[in-house]
């Protein structure tokens, strides 16, 4: 997949210094653009060998650009906040918004490609990687961000040149390091595991363009027009495209029998016996979060559940039992502006904990397959994808470590009226009660479906739904107290 | 993922006795209407530990449809012939064509799962396999194939209680055997895998439904119920999908350098020369050919090139090398019916080569991203796709030992004119030039970006392109047999 850019491409100062105006300008004008429309963000990566100059060309388009409106992301070591976190989570940081653009040169290749040219990665576990790369790609192409990858490619014989004419230079000879001499030995492994990765993550929506890196000038300027046609392309008003066709998924019902009907509403605890209980139980939690292993973990536990089935009260109870230096609750509203114009997750992603912290979320990325999806406030295409979206996030949270916990908390609907008409009736109780939750009890069949695919595509193996009956109040508290000490313990 | 499949559905012998009927007409009329519009084929693959109900309820599908019109794919070992072909080639082999069902109860998921459970493929390979079989089936999907996976769930207890019952009863126990019974054992680490397998490979076009086996009469309605829907969601007309939107994805030529430009075309040899050499590597080729190790590999090699290129006179000198017995020539030409009613790879995978044996293909798969592109007769997004769907197949080529060559016959435009005069004069060369010779012609510049692109996306470090300058045929059919026997040489 390099041989084209192999070819010996070269661009002369008289052409370079004709066309450069002119595209700068345009580019300034896309740019501009492109923050006026917000329609999608456009994501630049670079990669290549030591010397293939993708550093040049990264300033180049910034000089070329209004580089306030530009985030930029560069390989470095991560920081102790990025290292507490899963590693993706670095780059869902530095995603750019709608009408941004973001470079990166350190970005989701570069840790695998490194580590699978040193050896340190073996083949399945890298494909595992890229495998993982591929999702979350098609996933940010989804959600409207444009990505586009950029292979700075140099030939062995123009690799050692570029490194020998850094060196000889003195005002350019500390950019050349020991190491950068000893990744020259590494050349045809980078270049075997380089073109295997641009075939295997080559897509439609995330391409990859192979650029010849020897000659500043062509690279400038090749890089520089193609960003130009993906920025124009960007602006392009693009029709809603209909749902794919996707067969029907849903197993008719054969009987009533359901993960919510066969819960057992009616299991009470005595307030003598909650009294007891809640102190054990609190008591083990807090116990629990002060343990040494716990500061190599985090936990995120969240809380869905039918309107007044006591999500607020009972994540007070789980508080209680936590340092308030250690937790934090975070209230799922209506996205604010800033979050609208990032993929979905981004706002759950950036409210994760760092080690030996707990963070509760008071509804959830749930939200899109339940009111999203019962409200028909997003696509049927975006909520059936976000199954499997949803799935990969907290898989990867697992695999860094993290302990999470989901809970829907069930009533009844004759339950839930009774609570509704209370708190209409108590004074201090009354701003709990909105039109809005009347509304929502009309589609209580419509709501518990989605409950039911919710659980059955969701609760895997990696992260479980615990179902709990709230319909006494201690009842359920107590469960999800139990619960929590339970997953804890499982994992310290 | 199993929660709501363990929760004792049952469907008692009157509701069954009064559903049945109607489900079977309904059945029937879905069938026999598929057949007729033959939009597109549906495929149902079964899986679940044994004693799950899997054969039963494929035996009751049968029973209640029209199994004259569906493909049914059971495992068992595979035969001599499928051995000597990728994995995949079974399967291929057994898709059902449009207007079609196919019953698949041995699929590409049926070894990965088992040598997963017992340990015998490990957690990265077995993610690599899961990755593969991902864009294998998005490929289908796209190919108008419905592909619904069906998971019969049992308990442990239910398991044993199943095995246990027809163990007791003379007229199955013959289906309970002794490694049925060791399977037991590994109950949960099935459990485990499977779950594991539905998470990572469910998506809204190629869904997993998870059905609990345990009641018969529950478990035969449900699926046959779900099949009904599924078969009418696949009558049911879909609009045309606009293309996705897509990044552009040419870098704009800053000079004239091409990989076609840069052949020297210019490349003679003398007639005695030729006769010399041409000898020696057809020599050589046979002797390759009948070298014991290749007995375990096999050849596959595509011409393209222009038109009046020498591609007939080329792939006649090479099998002048070769034992007829063991090639084949395969004249690519425009689909027939059953090949346009299968996805558009299905026609190369069936022409496979056995060990030991050359497959030389006269056009080929490229069609899909030359010709096809060019004059417009598929989709934009058809043929966007193609370049990874054909990296895919040629990996799982070269993965099974298959050597891959791929050779592209240049010739200049002004050449081309030469010969299609000469065609035009030369009484029996009449036939090969045709009006639609001159037609192509006229797009040389869209053929010629064509191949560029073409060589760009799929010259991979598996599988790479030989560019051959064939302006001297000489010149070009010797490079073709040298290439040929130094792949040859290289592998074996």
């Amino acid at each position: 997949m390099f041989e084209a850019a192999e070819l010996g491409h070269t661009v002369d100062k008289e052409t370079y210094r004709k066309r450069v105006p002119a595209l700068r300008e345009a580019l300034l004008d896309a740019q501009y653009d492109l923050g006026q429309t917000r329609r999608s963000s456009v994501l630049f990566l670079f990669t290549g060998v030591k010397a293939s100059g993708k550093t040049e060309t990264i300033q180049r388009l910034l000089e070329w650009m209004d580089p306030r409106f530009i985030d930029t992301h560069a390989r470095q070591e991560p920081t102790q906040e990025e290292r507490e976190r899963p590693p993706m989570w670095r780059y869902w940081r530095a995603l750019p918004p709608k009408g941004r653009i973001g470079i990166f040169l350190g970005h989701w290749y570069t840790d695998p490609l490194w580590a699978r040219v040193t050896g340190e990665l073996g083949d399945a576990a890298f494909e595992k990687r890229i495998a993982e790369i591929n999702r979350f790609e098609r996933m940010l192409s989804d959600e409207d961000v444009i990505v586009v990858k950029f292979y700075l490619h140099v030939t062995k014989k123009q690799q050692r040149k570029q490194l020998d004419r850094l060196a000889a230079n003195p005002r350019t000879a500390w950019r050349v390091t020991k190491e950068d001499w000893e990744t020259l030995s590494l050349y045809d492994q980078a270049e075997e595991v380089g073109e295997h990765l641009v075939r295997v993550t080559s897509a439609p929506h995330a391409p990859w363009l192979v650029i010849e890196g020897a000659d500043a000038r062509y690279r400038d300027l090749a890089v520089g027009e193609t960003v130009l046609e993906i920025l124009r392309h960007a602006l392009e008003k693009r029709p809603r495209r209909p749902p794919a066709p996707r067969p029907r998924t849903r197993v008719p019902p054969m009987d009533e029998r359901t993960v919510l009907s066969e819960l057992d509403l009616s299991q009470k605890m005595s307030e003598s016996l909650y009294t007891r209980e809640l102190e054990k139980w609190q008591g083990r939690l807090a116990l629990l979060s002060r343990e040494k292993k716990f500061r190599k973990r985090s936990l995120v536990a969240l809380f869905e559940g039918n309107d007044a089935a006591g999500k607020g009260g009972t994540i007070r109870r789980v508080a209680r039992a936590l340092d308030p230096r250690l937790y934090n609750i975070v209230p799922i509203a209506a996205p604010s502006d800033e979050e609208k114009a990032h993929p979905y997750l981004w706002r759950f992603w950036r409210r994760l904990p760092g080690l030996g912290h707990f963070t509760v979320f008071d509804r959830s990325w749930y939200g899109r397959v339940l009111v999203e999806r019962v409200e028909a406030l997003c696509p049927e295409a975006d909520w059936w994808r976000a199954y499997s979206e949803i799935n990969d996030f907290e898989a990867e949270l697992v695999e860094h470590g993290v302990v999470v916990a989901k809970f829907w908390l069930a009533i009844s609907r004759e339950e839930q009226l009774r609570r509704f008409k209370e708190r209409e009736r108590t004074a201090y109780k009354r701003f709990k009660i909105t039109p809005e939750d009347w509304r929502n009890r009309k589609r209580w069949e419509a709501y518990s479906e989605a409950v039911c695919m919710m659980v059955e595509r969701t609760s895997t193996e990696t992260s479980r739904w615990t179902l709990v009956e709230a319909e006494d109040k201690y009842f359920g508290r107590v469960k999800v107290l139990r619960t929590l000490c339970a997953r804890l313990e499982e994992k310290l």
